[in-house]
């Protein structure tokens, strides 16, 4: 087997963090760990799709100010959301005047521009860059299912997207939880077609870098205070314990899907969870990024997962391709 | 002003390339220098959108076969397209046990993903990685314009998508053109909302990349035997020209734009020229890729551009942002 593991010669850190979030995500258990909320979701904008860009704006104007940090301090910005044509980060990031490397990953993006500031600055090509990922729900439901006019049902399986957008300074300089090794995720496609079950399309390219991580590292689930998947959901949650479980790992008590993490499923009437780039982007920018830099955890893996069909690829009969990205990082008291 | 050129320690070579495209590019000047072609456009698919992500697995498997690589050699694959959540990339790269990293730089793609290529190879993240992005006619106008059975037609200053996909081995060893430096883009807005006048949207973007290149290494167009952009066309070529000798630059006659280059623009009546994340991959793949390794071209600038709107950000009544990632290329007899 190939070695696909990437270690760094100087193990980048996450100094800052920035979480952007709107109602339905405040009325949640996380509600008071994120940095700006909008009870109105609007962000005062016109259109949801440029409410969600002014989310993105805010959340880097946020992280830049949380580190002092202008815009000749960042190398690069690594962006992207769900959008078409990923119009979130391509019109929201406009004021700044900093490299821009556009992603698309679907859900996985938060973990995709984690990686690759991790490459980038790991490696010396860059001293800082910010990841930063976005999702809004309005935005997200006219383009992959109905406009909110239409009042359109979701099956129980659906999972709910996020209203978030998150931001990171990874940098070589500063305090702050280090990214010790990356594994990036390769595409896969185990011939689900529901595109309503999204969390099923995405377990198994959970499972195939969760697997490809603990076979390369000879490492175990209970290694590791947390592992957060996301955002796979209730159901993605399910088949990957199940599924592992036949494969010889037992994930414990300690995997945890950041779509799960943010709502209060039952009291919300969240179905299957939360999902959406903004989703992971937000759990890890408030929740966990907390619990690392204060030493409630301490060595955790996170791995985005993404669902890489389009409407028009469903509509054509196309099975859903998965992705999933991992990042193992280790906190402290910091 | 801060130095955003970024150059390596071990400088990476292109060491092989594939280009695949369809009839109305081979029926161009550059029709003997394509390694695969499909006269029907349809790579035996029964959609629009299958035949391009078709095209990706061929651009691919063919630049595998032509370097005698395998899966295993290859550190990742840096991929991208026009179409939503870019699935061309998503489902016709399947095949491949590599991972994967999905880019969105609208038309900036094949720079984007040599960049980033060039960026982790040079710094000795990856031995090797594969760039590689495609368009199709028929898919593109189906989602930005109209589906073809509509009739719609195009105005003067509109460019066509070309149907094209080109992949790019990008190498610590072995041998090819070298990429010596490169610049990546900001993303840059002057107010353009013709949809159907990208040139004059993307041109701003690609003016602001090359001023920043000169300044940066204190060189001239004339110290370059060809600068290419791609794809700004017919309109966007003209701009950029004017624009740049009233910053005090004259483009000369080394200056090209891969729109221009692969049409018989007027013959084949293609009004303002190609454009598309294909049209500047295989101008590159094939023509400018042969030169550069025959010593007919030895000291080169490549320039992607992107227009990075969405037909919903334009109908909200957005103005185009554009962008452009800068490659400097050296090759010689090799």
């Amino acid at each position: 087997m190939t070695k696909r593991i990437i270690e760094f010669k100087t193990p980048p850190k996450i100094i800052a963090t920035a979480s952007v979030a709107g109602k339905r995500e405040n009325e949640g258990p996380l509600s008071k760990k994120f940095d700006i909320i909008d009870e109105t979701d609007s962000f005062s904008q016109d259109t949801w799709e440029k409410s969600e860009s002014e989310m993105q704006r805010l959340a880097v104007k946020k992280v830049m100010e949380k580190a002092d940090m202008k815009d000749e301090n960042i190398g690069a910005l690594f962006a992207g959301d769900l959008t078409n044509q990923c119009v979130s980060s391509n019109y929201g990031l406009l004021d700044f005047d900093i490299p821009f490397f556009g992603l698309y990953g679907a859900c996985s993006t938060a973990a995709e521009s984690l990686t690759l500031s991790a490459l980038t600055v790991g490696n010396d090509i860059f001293e800082t860059a910010i990841a930063v990922t976005s999702s809004h729900n309005c935005s997200a439901e006219r383009q992959f299912r109905y406009p909110l006019e239409y009042g359109g049902q979701h099956t129980p399986t659906s999972q709910w997207t996020v209203t978030g957008s998150g931001a990171f300074i990874v940098s070589k300089n500063g305090k702050g939880p280090i990214i010790c090794d990356v594994l990036p995720g390769k595409t896969v496609d185990r011939g689900i077609t529901d595109i309503n079950n999204m969390g099923a399309a995405m377990a198994p390219a959970a499972i195939s870098t969760l697997l490809r991580y603990f076979k390369e590292t000879d490492s175990h689930p209970s290694d590791y205070d947390l592992i957060a998947t996301g955002d796979l959901g209730y159901e993605g949650h399910r088949i990957v314990k199940e599924l592992m479980l036949e494969n010889g790992y037992d994930m414990g008590k300690q995997y945890l899907d950041c779509g799960l993490i943010i709502y209060d499923i039952k009291k919300q009437d969240m179905h299957a969870g939360g999902s959406g780039c903004g989703c992971s982007a937000i759990v890890f920018a408030s929740h966990i990024y907390n619990e690392l830099c204060s030493g409630k955890l301490n060595n955790i893996l996170f791995i985005g997962t993404g669902a890489l069909m389009s409407p028009s690829s469903v509509q054509q009969g196309q099975s859903i391709p998965g992705i999933a990205h991992l990042l193992h990082i280790k906190g402290g008291d910091i």
